[in-house]
């Protein structure tokens, strides 16, 4: 096929994607006008060049289904749908985390306040699935759709479970498990990565078995993404993550942290809850913290855990059998470009 | 028929709306428990005896379904779907509104904190658009399914578009129109009402002009059914709405203040504009708004727009043609019940 030796263009592939939300997100009435406008401000779809993130969920289910069919337009309205339900969860993670600033600006809350801000992340929630349906639109079978819609509805349900035992996690001193945490990122990342890279493959294909092959794919990607998020929260540059302070500054129980309170000596591992328990630490006490980990080993075991699922990712890839090799080049840069680890 | 001459027993339909969620809202696993346990409180399904309130949304459209079919238990998953999304918008609202009691209870964010009722909010979202697969299961067409999930998708944007205008206005010291009130609750109330009969409806017939009909007539009990809760809000008894002080109290911009502000005399105007501007009024200057209320006519004016939209409602119920006589006599009971002025 032709296709097959184009290569494509990922900024086309985001281009196309906000244009797919802009038209769901545009003014319905002069009343709500405000509303929409929130909308598009948290979105980065406001005009003001801002910067919205990488759309790397959209863009992978997008090549996901370009993959197997050689374009990627029909699958735009699914790629709106896991941009919009991943925004409606970080304009209420923003709230529950009390965090001010994102991607170099103000929050919602911090901008409009508490009330307008969560509204606004359930206006978000609600635009999400009103995406889904111009797939029936685009010809689509009513099977299809709703199958997609199942996918979508279970995948928002383990965001909030995995949401439940962030939020669980941060209001306790007490450390979860190595295997608490994966299971915890596993609904909180890797569910809705994976749900996106299925969406592309279950419209593009009946073949169930290609299908679980793609979503193993995505979950996989989906770990390595957020390990190796952990290890740039703390080892990696500011530029690099876009955040104004380290995961340690913040106290956040990421793998190197839980990995290394697992494993530590009794005296380190005593030190080291003591100083996550405590409010306010100086940097002397995040140097220390820090050196803790290093001492453990948390960081090469972090390391390794994100390329050990990135790996894992590249074969399922494999065993996928992608058809288009422009599709599955992307997919591969993405995936080592991503976990840079 | 033989249904027509039986009597419906609305508990029975209660019971088996609460016994549809109970269905969805069990643990699913260990490390979430404490995430259901707190749908399950807010539901008033966590064994305690407490008030869920009426359930007044699921019944009205099993009341609906059944007045075409001659039975309601088809219709359980819409039922459970509207009385899931309405209470996801309860637990946002209350946050919102910093309101810490409801039903006699704690709410939510108060117990758990506003990250835990964000998220467990958005979990009783998902869960609501869960419930409305097993109408698949229970043999309705995909093109139904889907035309009723477009409805319910479209109804929780206007639900949040509704929120976003009553936000708005309770965060200026201006009072908005009477017409733009009614727009509001038409959004924020009458909308979900009209959703869930028209659900109803449509899961029982094909023909577009019967679920019109029924449409309009929960449209029209929806904003009868808020007219008369500012009526109650000012003029009701505590007992009669669970609530542990007047609207006036709150400072809340209901029908009767909206009303008054627009047809008061400048005096009148400017000194209630005064009141509802100062923060925590004394019981002194609660009785004079009261008074400037009575003396403008606005408690009239809302008994009088009560009735005239439910009567609107009755007339739509007759222009449906309701063909079940038992269901019939219900609905209007619940009309004429709820709408006490």
């Amino acid at each position: 096929m032709t296709t097959a030796t184009q290569d494509i263009d990922l900024a086309q592939l985001i281009a196309d994607t906000e244009g797919e939300i802009v038209g769901l997100v545009q003014d319905r009435d002069p009343s709500t006008h405000g509303l929409y406008e929130m909308v598009r401000y948290h979105l980065a779809l406001d005009g003001s060049g801002a910067s919205g993130g990488k759309r790397m969920r959209p863009l992978l289910g997008l090549l996901a289904y370009h993959s197997i069919t050689g374009d990627h337009r029909r699958a735009l309205p699914g790629a709106a749908a896991v941009e919009l339900g991943h925004n409606f969860s970080l304009v209420h993670d923003d709230i529950e985390d009390g965090d001010r600033e994102r991607r170099h600006r103000p929050t919602l809350w911090a901008l409009r306040g508490v009330p307008q801000a969560i509204n606004t992340g359930d206006t978000l929630f609600s635009l999400s699935r009103i995406a889904l349906h111009r797939l029936t639109d685009l010809g689509f079978s009513d099977a299809k759709v709703l199958r997609l819609m199942r996918l979508y509805d279970e995948t928002c349900l383990a965001l909030c479970e995995g949401q439940y035992i962030d939020i669980s996690t941060s209001e306790t001193d007490e450390m979860m498990s190595v295997d608490g945490y994966l299971d915890m990122i596993g609904r909180k990342t890797a569910a809705l990565i994976a749900a996106s890279i299925e969406a592309g493959a279950l419209l593009a294909t009946d073949d169930d078995e290609v299908i679980a092959r793609y979503r193993a794919f995505g979950w996989a990607l989906g770990l390595a993404f957020q390990i190796n998020d952990d290890l740039l929260g703390i080892w990696g540059a500011e530029q690099a993550t876009g955040k104004a302070a380290s995961d340690v500054a913040h106290k956040k129980k990421t793998l190197p942290v839980i990995y290394a309170a697992e494993q530590a000596g009794p005296d380190d591992r005593a030190r080291l809850l003591e100083l996550y328990a405590a409010d306010d630490p100086t940097s002397d006490e995040l140097a220390e913290i820090i050196a803790i980990l290093e001492r453990v080993g948390a960081r090469e075991y972090t390391r390794d855990e994100a390329r050990r699922y990135r790996d894992e990712a590249l074969a399922e890839l494999d065993a996928a059998g992608v058809v288009d090799p422009a599709a599955r080049a992307r997919l591969e840069q993405i995936i080592v470009g991503v976990i840079s680890a």
